[in-house]
């Protein structure tokens, strides 16, 4: 069932709710684009900002928009270091939607005059390279 | 025949009309762009907006303007999720023109603060990788 | 009372509600970008696109956001010139806030070529000049 | 009678059609971005191509949408020189129209590594001075 | 060990720090753009993202920039209306500071599929108008 | 007298006149963007307006730029639908240059709410995949 | 053979040329954007470049587009500080065209990492304002 | 051997050194957009980045180009606070010109996530209101 | 008291220090733009700015944001060419990272009305070809 | 006394002066953007203008920037088609550097509504496909 329209008096969740891939049958490409993300510095507990850019091919199941929501939400009291929250999201979604494909961007806002970006692709381009 | 100037006082239609591609010896791409896309939520009957962006190598058969245009109006009354509506102009688009190649986006507008973008292309490439 | 965070899975309405000004005594100003608008041509029944733009000077009450929403959801069955329809959205607002001031715009999409945009101001710079 | 969605199977046509303003009592604005103009130098009969850019307050009469662009199409195959062709607008405009006030712009296509741009409003700003 | 973000030790707080104009003889302005505020919505706890865009000209105090960028985190658990939590900065900013002049922008992300700006000046314009 | 637009007071042709490529040995490209193209609806009579892009691989010969304005300037009369006439302009430009490659995009303007681009390139991708 | 320049085959002339204003009556402006404009630093020797903008409201006369672009054209082999160069153009506009106002602003490219833009104006802002 | 920055050997200082006014007859602007500036935190000694961007209307002198980059350039090691440095930046100019009028923008990177940019004018606009 | 810039009292020093990759296990990307960094031409003493854009894919080690701040910090007061300082910051990144890949972009600002951009990747791709 | 531009009194140039490679050992890559380009009409001795855009990466030398500076002066006075002073430039560039390649984009400005980009590599890639 899908509900990504329906009221969203709800809570940050951890999980990510699925619905049943509409075309199993085809190779075709979902792309998310969250501009409102925020999470705490481990360090300081001083509040980061970032863009995540989620892209991913489904096999049997896709994200549930609503639910992708709730699970970014998550992070707004969680301590998480820019390379490893965008891995974290990665790993998370590769384990509720088994995907063909899956990418995360997380795009980190600037710290001591710096952008950092933090590109993390499933599967692991190194061990099985993308055909083109 | 080609009729995609004239007077436009018509109904919105699931029909796809085509006339005969006037190059069929060359594989040469027609893309088009829709910003005025509306459709309804299936879960809540609220409007969704996107831009559908169509591209296709024409086979024997292209798609008429006016056409593709009352198509698109088709939706705006019908409850559609993103990821199926994107895969269904394809699926219409495919059986109505046999296209050597076809590829729809949706991309629609923010909900729960984000940015939705489905991009479906035949022929499959995880069954008959595109050589380039 | 204030709702424009919650569910909505409502219907689209002609009212416009209001919640009480946080601070009448300071003249401030509240604008609204609303990509989303969509009404039907008068003539042909076809559809027509608008970006509407408000801005307002808010007096004893103000627009709430959900409520207006749905108001502007409202004119998606109907039949309206562009010319009409601004002025229209800009009564009703005046008719439900009595603003300090107001502004809509209409900004509508390319027909024929030529791209419309209609500018509604209360109160009439006509008949009351505007202090700069 | 407001035709400007009708088919459009008609010809050029200096001939600047109206229709009763809805709203005659408050001054309000209508633009018109025209990309598609074309005339030819008198000099040499060769193509030039502008933007005309066209805003005004209308009085009694609105000027309709299609009419506005078989007028445009009647410069199509006339000789016109930049300065004359956007003042020659404005009048057809204010004297079909009457309006409260009226702009034209001319946005001419680069000739001679040159880019030329003519503005012409009505009334004489040089004779009425516009109060702000 | 990674400290990239410990220096800022510090925590959220309400009171904004000054510290002496060093040119208190001079009508010069100061604005601040900050791009990272996030908020929570009253009725329903979810969170809402702002850039707040604040410009003053000093009197005989400047607001210290970190003191700033806390009093913004302070915003992080707080429920504040769009309209609300922009008057209030100002008048935190206009308590603190007695600036000459002040101004707060609250530009809100999408919500409903409508963009959201509010603008409050000090002194208010109604009541004292700016010369220009 | 004014004589800004003389100079260049020849006709429209539909021959392509070219000149000796000055580095026949090499495989270089040679780009046009040519914003300034108008043809007519070949249903209804009314303008249609086009940016065409060309670019190539000279073998033998380049086409002179003079020559190709008074090529694409002869299409101001003619009746010409947009997959047809970008196919057209490439077969005109194989026949007068045998150039190793090229390429024509014909960019229209929006027309029913949708912009079209039609892409054509010689040799023909599908007869003989380019190498890379 | 190739003749696409060849058309223009006049000199750079300090003279500029008019032709009388086709609506002396109302005060219009026009605008030319100039950015092939480069003269030679009177210490160096060395090439400048820079964007010439140029707007007036015609008295009796208008500048003829060509003969502007001679006279710009002489600068090429012609010693010119930025500063000075910027009057010395406003004032041979003036003296060629006696305008009701003319204004040459030159927008100079980076030396010194230091971008420079003089702008100047007739009549003298300071001897004679603008009513607005 | 390479030779491309050698030219300018010289110092950094805080002279400004000036030109007379090739035009003192007539009020006119000169903008300078200079990039390149960085000074030290106070009280860190950590280098902080900005754009200055100047503009003033000569009396007698004009500030001469390379010796505004040698005054920048002295700010490199040099301790100063935002407010403080665009209000002396100002006097200084103003010291060694004279000028009708000026105004120095500071616009400083990010910060804390918070950019700043201080615009300071002369004369006071507090003091003496501008005429418009 | 001012304390905005405090926090890092610390000093700019040519040693990267690094943390452990939190996901050895898979290649993923780290970017870095960096806009803030100054040195200074060998030949003449003068400062230069460019932005360095870093990538890399860690291997067992990641490099710390605060450390990357500082290293690019020691450029500040050193003799640096274009091409020299670019290879060298990717050689001491090879160095302290030991990356499965990296590139560094050094962006420098226009001189001599040329900008200049360096572009270094290791491995180096002329020996060891990237698969795609 | 003005003397901004005096420090390259130096004389344009036909040849290229060239550096040691820092790194010999890598293939790296230098790009130039040199928006400052002039050249004559071989036809009509009328003026022309482009921006030159090279890359290269270095085998045993580089060129030096102020040496291409002054070799771009050069063509200030010599007539010159587009499609041969690109390959020029190349072959000038090629012949002092014998790089593992280059690459030349000349980039002119518009003449008879047509924008112009020619783009030569060396080594020709009809001879020698570029590995990917």
């Amino acid at each position: 069932m899908r509900v990504d329209c329906r009221p969203m008096s709800t809570k940050p969740s951890r999980t990510l709710e699925t619905f049943p891939n509409p075309r199993p049958g085809r190779a075709y490409t979902i792309e998310f684009d969250c501009p409102e993300f925020t999470c705490v510095c481990p360090m300081t507990g001083q509040p980061d900002f970032a863009t995540i850019r989620i892209s991913y091919v489904p096999a049997r199941k896709c994200v549930e928009l609503k639910s992708l929501k709730l699970y970014l939400w998550s992070y707004r009291a969680e301590g998480a270091f820019h390379e490893d929250v965008t891995n974290r999201i990665l790993d998370d979604l590769v384990a509720a939607l088994k995907p063909r494909q899956a990418r995360v961007v997380g795009d980190f806002a600037v710290r001591g005059g710096i952008h950092t970006v933090v590109t993390a692709n499933h599967p692991d381009p190194a061990k099985k390279p993308r055909k083109r």
